[in-house]
């Protein structure tokens, strides 16, 4: 069995990107510039932008912060969006979602330029994913192909069960995975909450991808021997033995089934390291104009 | 084994656009206005166009069709598109398919206003589907899903496997199958030729759409008793029967296959009367401006 490391994979990721902005630098390029806009104080949002922030400084970018109160106007954001769209020196930028309920997220997700939309939400990125065309890879499921390539697992015509349908992760994994590319290639099962079946398909699956956000869901007689994991759950789960009162639980219960896989995640240390720095990889694209004229 | 009959399925709902063609010109709303654009003298291109201008009539929507010759250039084709997203008459319009090869097509489809795409194919419009919002749907997937809601087939918790992952049909049609809806709530198995596992799927199914244009691909052995099975697949097989030397064949092995379906669509007369009359769905809809402001 072997452990992925998905910190070990990240922090090469982030040497690699730190050496290629040296070298832009010193050919006289831009300096990729990142922007984030924070609304509110949710800690969890404050803790994510600060640690992208961070990140942007480790790898050389540049970065902008931009902070709102809870109550700012959903135009105030829009005028935001726009004033970023619109600001050459910013290459790509994201709003840190959950927005406060008074704000529409779709409504600002779709004033983004997609060309700019780091994130990968926007439609337009959505769509060219599915059809194949170059875009941004939202940062979960990017990072996850990205530790499948570093790790060289095989791919092609396996049977990848990806399970949830989130928009976030479920959608966009099963749509690169099926894809014509390496990683890719699988026959791939979409089960969520409402499959019959769903003990059956993971049993058949070479390569399972745990996206339901349902704390040690996938069990030991739901899975083959030889099977790849990737675990996408991170749940806050009460633990007494943490000095922070609880314990970020997978959707893989990893004593039972990590003996049985030839490749598994662990939660944390997995899927998590990877989704700032497949946001790093996506700014230096935007910043490159790699993507999108 | 219940013979799903899209004709008589596709000449129900023209009736139903026709009543609210009439309804919406005596309630002096504007008559839905649906422009095509064709290139050359591709013969399936120039009979696929006069259906369409001729369905537009029988429903009572205003139509336009722009010819070019197969040396237009991509400027001169951009620019059509350019004057049709402006023209405030019209509602939708679709650049039909292949075009020269000198020509990009997907240049062409994402410059077409998303708003007036009515045949779905630009980015916006494959994103919005993917995530849920409401959209243009391709005539092809649009026209299964509507088949599969009129028959009452029930979908919920099943499991549904798509033969082929083409950007018009298969991909779309395992997205909507997924999808939180009614029909929807698949488990769903994307299948392509490069799947090691394809016939094991096949056999646990509950639904099989195949789209992969390979003829009689879908055997008795393959699929299991009660199985609903949608056939997408339209090769012209020589066969010196008919008058026109050849005859369509779809991807499933019709004679053998039926008996152990609970529903299946035929080749012709299954899938294929469909698609011109979800283009007009989607035309009055975008004539009603029900999908995007």
């Amino acid at each position: 069995m072997v452990l992925i490391d998905g910190k070990a994979v990240a922090a090469q990721i982030k040497k690699e990107i730190a050496e290629e902005v040296v070298l832009i630098k010193e050919a006289g390029g831009k300096t990729p510039h990142l922007a984030a806009v924070l609304v509110g104080h949710d800690g969890g949002s404050e803790t994510y932008v600060a640690a992208k922030v961070r990140t942007c400084e480790e790898v050389g970018f540049k970065s902008s912060l931009i902070h709102y109160e809870d109550d700012v106007k959903e135009e105030e954001l829009l005028a935001c969006v726009e004033r970023l769209n619109n600001d050459t020196d910013v290459d790509g930028f994201i709003v840190q979602l959950p927005l406060p309920k008074h704000i529409s997220e779709q409504k600002i997700i779709e004033a983004i330029d997609y060309r700019k939309d780091v994130d990968g939400f926007h439609p337009v990125n959505v769509g060219r994913m599915s059809i194949g065309l170059p875009c941004f890879v939202s940062a979960t499921p990017a990072g996850i192909l990205e530790l499948i390539k570093r790790y060289g697992i095989e791919t092609k015509g396996k049977h990848c069960v990806v399970l949830g349908r989130s928009n976030i992760v479920g959608k966009p994994m099963a749509a690169l995975m099926m894809q014509k590319a390496c990683p890719g290639d699988c026959t791939v099962t979409v089960c969520h909450s409402r499959s019959q079946n769903l003990k059956e398909m993971c049993l058949s699956a070479d390569i399972i991808i745990a996206a339901l956000g349902v704390p040690e869901f996938l069990k030991a007689d739901m899975v083959k021997e030889g099977v790849v994991v990737i675990d996408v759950g991170t749940t806050r789960v009460p633990g007494a033995s943490t000095k922070s009162g609880f314990k970020l639980t997978g959707d893989v219960k990893f004593d039972e089934v990590s003996p049985k896989c030839s490749y598994i995640t662990p939660v944390p240390g997995g899927v998590g390291p990877m989704t700032i720095i497949s946001l790093m990889r996506n700014t230096l694209l935007a910043g490159k104009k790699a993507i999108c004229k």
